[in-house]
């Protein structure tokens, strides 16, 4: 390493552990965001009051790890100097950490509205939640993955897969107004529902940037600014039957 | 100055340079995203689909700009090796604006749902979201502010006053529910209103955590964990007239 020549080997050798530690920092709470997001859909699915309960008390980890991410890079910064890659892996981490502690508040505003649709009666089949929080834990594992490997191939696949996510929220979205239509009764839990089903779009939005953020830590170039975007449900329209 | 001494004051004062055009970066962005929160606003209480059109058109500028002010602040980190209060102001300056941006992805939704909502039929008075996107703007302004005269203070009291917001948004809440639960034709535009109240109360939301930023960076501490909130509407439940 062309640094061992002017700076003590230790010195060196304490920069890339730190910047392994922070690897770490931002792995453990990925993994702790992706089981948030995993917890909150299997209490939705199951009715399982007591698991969503333990989403929301766990949320405040991942707003600790943050902080700590945040704290950590800054010192970085101040007292390593990095140049290049390391500064953009330093930067990625603090908005990585950012974008997981939003996806930590989607999760746990999912598990909150779990618990009041756990007494409400049940509406129309929740299979497409379960697809959608498979497809954005994918997402966010693939992109937590590519960070852990510096690997800008893989983030580039995540960021292109973003699609089918918004397909079956558009579906949803479509479904619950009718259910709601159909049945006054069932509003409170439909519009719940349809809150927890943009949250779980939104998670996919952020594991995308996570996928971006990737993407310039290693290559340091951007990816162009559309990415593949099928969310039309700020337009959709659902007629009441019969009218 | 002290680092006069060792540095020449040309580079100095170009570093002065750079940080105060960084501030006006910011504080630009800013202004534009309060902006886009107060036409997004009109549009919906205008029916106005021109206006709501431009909106979604430039929220662009928005990203163009974040993306701008993060290069920005990349080059300074990388270049001037700031420490202490210029790299707290360098590190708030990138979150402020990721959350600019955030808050024209809101505005720009609520501009979509805007022009939908337009050829609906009007339900119940859209006072409520006047009032709320009045509040939203002005904790905007206050904390845009605190960050351009480095007044802590008046960030501690955007932070604290975000509760209202909270309030109005869970009246909005129950009286939407109410009004679907009265007649399915309002199903549609209810929900989307539902959705633009959602994205004011996450645009103030943002104000908050620009004003803590502000905050962190002027004094180099931390707010405590939870501030004042008051949005219960997760746990919401509306019963059908006559239940």
């Amino acid at each position: 390493m062309a640094g061992e020549t002017t700076t003590p080997a230790h010195t060196v050798r304490s920069y890339d552990q730190d910047l392994r530690r922070l690897r770490d920092m931002v792995a453990r709470m990925g993994g702790l965001a992706e089981r948030q997001v995993a917890d909150a859909t299997t209490a939705l699915i199951r009715r399982d009051t007591e698991l969503a309960a333990e989403v929301v008390r766990r949320d405040a980890e991942l707003d600790r790890l943050e902080r700590e991410i945040e704290a950590f890079c800054v010192r970085l910064l101040a007292l390593r100097q990095p140049m290049a890659q390391d500064l953009r892996l330093i930067v990625g981490a603090m908005k990585i950490a950012h974008a997981l502690e939003r996806i930590g508040d989607y999760a746990r505003n999912a598990a909150k509205r779990a618990i009041v649709l756990a007494e409400q009666p049940p509406i129309g089949s929740l299979n497409g939640f379960q697809r959608m929080a498979r497809l954005v834990q994918e997402n966010l594992k693939g992109a937590m993955d590519a960070l852990v490997h510096d690997d800008a191939t893989r983030a580039d696949e995540v960021w292109a897969s973003d699609q089918s996510v918004d397909e079956i929220y558009n579906g949803i979205f479509r479904e619950l107004l009718t259910h709601m239509m159909e049945d006054p009764r069932n509003i409170t839990a439909a519009t719940h529902l349809l809150f927890i089903a943009k949250n779980l779009e939104r998670i996919g939005d952020h594991a995308t940037n996570i996928a971006e953020t990737v993407h310039y830590a290693v290559r340091g170039d951007t990816l162009p600014e559309e990415r593949p975007k099928a969310d039309s449900s700020a337009s959709a329209v659902v007629r009441p039957p019969g009218d």
